[in-house]
């Protein structure tokens, strides 16, 4: 049975949007009527869907009792003001900001991790996780539920694309211009991005961590069910376009042997195992365009007797957004 | 008391052998007469050396009594073939490679860190370590000795010029490449190294970590003289030019406050600490060109009692090969 029949997708121009529009019409999500919403500024604008043109509308003049299920791809400002409207108009929100993740009313959702969050929803809002927590989730769940996780150090890989289409810009024309003996100017990011690192994402926190790794550790508690769950994260920019990579040092509770990890990680829901120990899947190669979660370099952690490292890559524009969101669509379709 | 006059050079044509030519001059190492050499097939090029123009010569039939000391800025097998007839002709050589560096009779030194095991010099050769393994034994030293290291997790973003001259090129070329969208051919790396990250360095080993990965624990547990140290490391390349970044997660087997840490790691000898939470040291902006290591993002891990956690930036071919090498040198020379 279709629950959802007239659907709005909000902050419809932006990176994620846009991937969203294009995963509806790819996963052939049933939709009778389709609004794309965005601010003053992008409305007017047109995007094809099932090779009809929509015109992009305003947030600010929408009538939300027209839809059933909104798709927020926006910022936290867009979510905090109009998801409540959207739910009160009796929408079920799904919203891919970080505004709602952490509110206990509200489920913080990977639907290959913790569909069975999904059985209420107090204020009719339900968050995606953000774009490093889901794939992590994905690899990290088979493992919590077969040994425990005592532990885990983080260190990540990000790709522009997190930052959304000017990042993406800048990169490009950063690169661009130092190849040419131009000077740069940075603009979305602290510093040139182009051929350098930057361990510095989302604001600093009074701990000394980034709101981005404390993202990383407060949603993995939240998917995973387990406040106390112990994680340390450095979150990385890199200058990649697409796909985010994370390599996880994990202990877990309980032995678990080599083997058995890599049995876990080849039956884990949404996952691709890479199970040669010397091949391994990388942004550019596997990632990019491809909607599952891949796992390399699976091994035991020579350092700690419980410990189990591996390489995580995925696209964090599609599962590690847009395509997260139409899962939790689908699956409330079902 | 200056002990070395003549001195040659080995791989003097390579990015290493180069900036150390280069450091000797900037540096006034005292030098009475300089050799360059290299393969047959770069023999004959010109180097100069305080504006005097050396030739370089083969390696293959030079003469090694006509020096004293020796830099080896050549791979592993020009170090095992080359390496003992210099020592044999009484020189001292310093090698770069990682052939000799685990051999129990040659000193592996940083001398910021080491330089006691300098003293004796049963084959007349001493190692410099790994790229990486040089910066973090600098950061790592002034909290081994205060507080002990209980277990480290490690995770590396490395530079392309840590595989030398052919590397930066293929970076370069990749890079101009893709973004005039014409079709790329990996060569020395397994995979597009341009927008990308490759975690594999070097061969895989049998227990899932790679060679890299393997200098990095063993060349640690030497430095600091802790055959059981505990370390786990991932070692990923990426696409930058000139800097290598770690991110460490270490648990002290002591209490150590984050005053305290940022106190040592603020006193430590060639380190330069960003001791402000908000700022941190990159590649690009830092790092490159210059001789000192960086240590930025001091924190309290929030996920052990013991934890502290710090990202690290250096020059991989500077003070993570020919600036090492020519310290050592100084040393020996004082």
């Amino acid at each position: 049975m279709t629950r959802f029949q007239n659907i709005a997708v909000v902050g419809a121009t932006g990176m994620v949007g846009s991937t969203l529009i294009s995963l509806l019409e790819e996963r052939n999500f049933p939709v009778q009527k389709l609004y794309l919403l965005a601010s003053d500024r992008s409305a007017g604008e047109t995007i094809s869907f099932h090779k009809k043109n929509y015109f992009v509308e305003s947030i600010n003049t929408f009538d939300f009792t027209k839809t059933d299920l909104c798709f927020f791809c926006a910022s936290n400002d867009i979510a905090e003001k109009f998801a409540p409207i959207a739910a009160l108009h009796g929408n079920v929100v799904i919203d891919k900001s970080s505004y709602f993740r952490m509110d206990p009313d509200v489920p913080l959702v990977v639907p290959e991790v913790n569909a069975d969050a999904l059985r209420t929803l107090p204020k009719n809002i339900i968050a995606s996780p953000n774009c490093t927590t889901i794939p992590l989730a994905m690899a990290l769940k088979p493992i919590y539920d077969a040994a425990g996780i005592a532990r885990m150090n983080i260190a990540t890989y990000q790709s522009v694309s997190g930052s959304g289409r000017d990042a993406v810009d800048e990169l490009a024309e950063q690169t661009a211009q130092l190849l040419s003996g131009k000077p740069i100017k940075p603009k979305v990011y602290p510093q040139q991005i182009a051929f350098n690192v930057i361990p510095h994402i989302d604001a600093f926190e009074e701990n000394g961590y980034t709101r981005e790794e404390m993202k990383v550790v407060n949603e993995s508690r939240k998917i995973l069910d387990d406040p106390d769950l112990l994680i340390n994260v450095t979150a990385v920019r890199v200058p990649v376009f697409f796909g985010h990579s994370i390599a996880v040092h994990l202990e877990t509770r309980d032995d678990l042997s080599l083997k058995e990890a890599l049995k876990l990680l080849g039956h884990a829901p949404g996952v691709k195992l890479f199970a040669d120990p010397t091949r391994y899947p990388t942004p550019v190669h596997d990632a990019a365009g491809q909607d599952v979660t891949f796992v390399g370099r699976v091994r035991k952690d020579i350092s700690h007797p419980k410990g189990i490292s591996f390489w995580v890559v995925c696209d964090n524009v599609r599962k590690g957004a847009a395509l997260n969101a139409v899962q939790i669509a689908e699956f409330l379709n079902q």
